[in-house]
């Protein structure tokens, strides 16, 4: 087969066939097609879009392009749930333990953070001793531990998406549909879970800006999940703020324990319950609601033996930033506005994320909330904290904020928690 | 500057500031913008593409990133001819030296042949001896001993545009007409004639299909050519058949120079003279016409002074192939069709082309016509004769064929010679 073709094909609209897209990406994977081609080829994909049966065959190729990993040997289902990332969007902590508390295993493969959005490999590595590389077997131990493993993917799995994301970073054609689609669906489908609930976060903190982009990239999920035999649910929920009051990692580590201890703000225990809600019922389960389990202690049992089976000590004491810095409200009123990519923005600068893959976060970095939009807030109380391990940081900090917030006489117009429910 | 910021602003349809389009110019030669971003970029301006500021700006920056020639030491103006390529195209051999008979010099950079059309140099190193790298010095000694030269472009000659084209060559980028424009027209500003005309080729044998498509490529060159201070006209010419009757590199050469002697295939004559009549025109050169040059041997003179003072023996014997097959005539009647297309594959399978740049072409491989579209043909007598230096390489050729004429009761329709001609 000629790349040529393939791109050619792309580039004038046309329908790739199966052969050209298993071709293509397993030539990719080798190194016989060059990054030059495959960034060509990923462009016209953007521009021109590719349809259901295509995005299946593109999703499919990158499955195979590795190991499929198999959890037949458990005696219970799994479950999984995948964010497209947020601000303060600590949910799979207090939820994979949550879950498993309640009777469904989840094995989660995750990662860590690129840009203004967190990862939650990094959140969990502030624990001290806790590590995110786990093998197979070690994986399975953990599962049969604690009931729930959320580690790094193995280079086993999905390779050729590992490569495609690497290059579509550097291309400007990360922001296509069909692409997100099948790289975040690959990786799901390879990880092996029985079924999925994809939380797919809308606003100015998510990568799709509105509910339209948000819903149409949920059902394409959504239909790639069903046709690979995973029970796949997706919610749209809201990222116009941030979630919760912990923007960075090991804050929101703490948050997460509050959480799971019974107790943690709001928002963040309600998306928690309602996501552990769908993951069991799309794995068939039902027996504890979640809501029990929070309150029982049975999912912090769960989130204390995950953590130590991964060597981590969750009774140790998480790290701190040096310095703090105190954003004071500049008037009384109501919260009307607190943007999720703003304060995002300044939990990267203030040391939370990285720029490049290679970057080291800061365990103790970011940004704490004093209020949420609709609270009452009073003119030189405060407002948000920002941490960082060097106070140099704050000034880029506060310029990310800069028209971040507002303060007025009613509250303004905020997204519903989850907006709506994508089923296949 | 970021590059990803450049490739997004075309990918989702904007204009490329000047600011943009030096800087990504310029940083892709030096090689810290990589392939990979810029074969996205090349796609996106493929499928969105740029307007004429932008066009301009783009020709501009290639110019920039090398040396422009100058050629205001010569005592008469400069005048030069590019064809966009087609099949039995061998004018700028007899038109070159018959613009210098009359008067004015023609400085020409040309290329080598890939894929079904031929190339200048490769014709002409056919001729024993001949060389076509040449130093500046070198280049107007010989343009000063003979009125022309035609020799391959210097590494510091818009090397911007050779590095874009050998990636646009291996990635599906290569049929944008903005791409097209800049990248013909940043060499030939950059060479430094004075005045230039266009020979756009229209039909199957040709990069633009129509006459539309080639339209807007000619309009796109003649206004680069006027906005950089060259006199520039344009022909859309055609390429449905081949032109005049031999289709390779030595038979070419010799076709040429039976123009030259005063001879040679009615429509090479005609192009040949109509052009070199708009190079002197575009020039300001009046004095003797160029059909009185081929007719006084004045036209001969010059060439041979041209191949002679690049190395090449004017009257050395052309290498033939060793393997010839013809190809009979089906039946009797009028040719109606010859495919320009069908007969440039067949050339280049029998080894006058190259598949890639690295590959060695043959000197005498080719196609000979015995008939031209409108003419007379007796079943069983000769149409073609098909040359190669290996015998086994006639049945691809003869593949190539199939389809590709066809014999009938009457003429069928064929594009005007000259279609059209386009000024700024």
């Amino acid at each position: 087969m000629d790349v040529i073709e393939v791109i050619v094909a792309k580039r004038d609209g046309g329908e790739l066939t199966g052969a050209q897209i298993d071709w293509v990406i397993d030539a990719y994977t080798r190194g016989e097609v060059a990054d030059e081609q495959m960034a060509a080829l990923a462009m016209a994909i953007l521009l021109n879009g590719m349809n259901r049966r295509e995005i299946a065959g593109w999703t499919r190729a990158m499955i195979d392009s590795g190991e499929r990993m198999d959890w037949s040997a458990l005696d219970r289902p799994t479950a999984d749930k995948h964010s497209t990332g947020g601000v303060g969007d600590k949910i799979t902590l207090p939820l994979a333990p949550l879950v498993a508390a309640c009777g469904a295993y989840v094995p989660q493969l995750s990662g860590r953070g690129l840009g203004h959005t967190g990862g939650t490999l990094d959140k969990l590595e502030s624990i001290p001793g806790w590590r995110a590389s786990l093998s197979n077997d070690e994986m399975l131990g953990v599962l049969r531990e604690a009931g729930a493993v959320v580690c790094a993917a193995g280079s086993g799995l999905a390779p050729a998406d590992k490569k495609l994301y690497a290059l579509r970073d550097v291309t400007g054609t990360v922001e296509s549909i069909p692409l997100i689609a099948s790289s975040i669906m690959s990786k799901k489908i390879a990880e092996g879970t029985g079924s999925l609930v994809l939380d797919v976060k809308v606003g100015s903190g998510a990568f799709m800006k509105t509910s339209e982009r948000a819903r149409e990239l949920a059902e394409t999920m959504v239909a790639l999940g069903a046709d690979a035999g995973v029970r796949t649910v997706a919610l749209l929920t809201a990222m116009d703020r941030p979630l919760g009051l912990a923007v960075g990692n090991a804050l929101e580590v703490e948050e997460s324990v509050e959480v799971l201890a019974g107790g943690g703000p709001s928002d963040v225990v309600e998306l928690t319950v309602r996501l552990a809600r769908e993951m069991l019922e799309a794995a068939g389960v039902s027996g504890k609601d979640p809501a029990d389990a929070l309150r029982d202690g049975s999912a912090m049992d769960a989130w204390r033996r995950m953590i130590a089976a991964q060597g981590g000590d969750p009774d140790a004491p998480l790290p701190r930033a040096a310095e703090t810095l105190t954003v004071e409200a500049p008037s009384t009123g109501v919260l009307t506005r607190l943007d999720a990519y703003a304060v995002g923005l300044a939990a990267w600068r203030l040391g939370a994320g990285r720029a490049r893959k290679e970057d080291p976060v800061s365990a103790g970095a970011g940004v704490t909330l004093h209020a949420k939009p609709g609270d009452r807030v009073t003119r030189g109380e405060p407002l948000l904290t920002l941490h960082a391990d060097d106070a140099a940081r704050f000034e880029r900090a506060l310029a990310a904020l800069e028209g971040g917030y507002a303060v007025g006489e009613t509250a303004g117009d905020v997204l519903p928690l989850v907006i709506e429910r994508v089923t296949p």
